[in-house]
């Protein structure tokens, strides 16, 4: 069922910061900052090969990521997306077998234009979970 | 300079629970257990095609996740690995460009046999780096 990594999510504090970073001390290849306010952030997506990084910089007054970086300033590792071939059944899958599923377990239009889901942390190794349909 | 995500790093209190979670609930293909005690860890390889998740467990008296699952009784994110040429012309533009190498900065045979460092999470978006010679 789970399927490729799809991304790591870092949330930072500064993505201009952060982008230099990563393009410039790092050399990774880091694409333009895309602003995107219908899930609270701006992006910036690092092509690493074989998977992508993103880095991800609060957008607005609600956005998913703040309370996360009022813990953490200096930002950190925030999520990690695997694909899924069918979301619903892998929803239902973990639903049957205990996993809690965020929100109201629905699948979401994600960053990517794809069905998402979050897994609650407390049920995988305190790593929030992102799945998404590929 | 940064290539191929190799794995991110899990850590987690019990490894017999964390691979029930990947096996079972989320239908991933994990390897057997391996106690690294060089490393302090035993370790269990997570394929989801593209790269590798690993989950670590504390070994022995002075495992270097140990402070990590003190404050993170339930396990988290603990680093994520990349892939380059030369770990040494690596480190010295790093360094070059201000960012701390923990350790005495010299590399050591990782847990895959390979030379490796680990960068100063402040300098890195919170994020603690592994850097691997391919």
């Amino acid at each position: 069922m789970l399927g490729r990594l799809n991304h790591i999510a870092i949330a930072v504090p500064d993505l201009e910061k952060a982008t230099a970073i990563y393009r410039d001390m790092l050399g990774a290849t880091v694409s333009d900052l895309q602003p995107l306010p219908e899930h609270g952030v701006t992006v910036v997506f690092v092509d690493v090969g074989n998977t992508k990084v993103e880095l991800l910089e609060p957008l607005g007054d609600s956005s998913p990521i703040a309370t996360f970086l009022e813990k953490n300033p200096a930002g950190g590792m925030h999520h990690v997306c695997h694909e899924v071939d069918d979301i619903v059944s892998a929803r239902d899958r973990l639903r049957a077998a205990g996993a809690r599923v965020l929100g109201d377990g629905e699948p979401r239009i994600g960053a990517h234009g794809k069905p998402v889901l979050f897994l609650h942390p407390k049920d995988f190794c305190g790593t929030l979970l992102e799945l998404e349909q590929a």
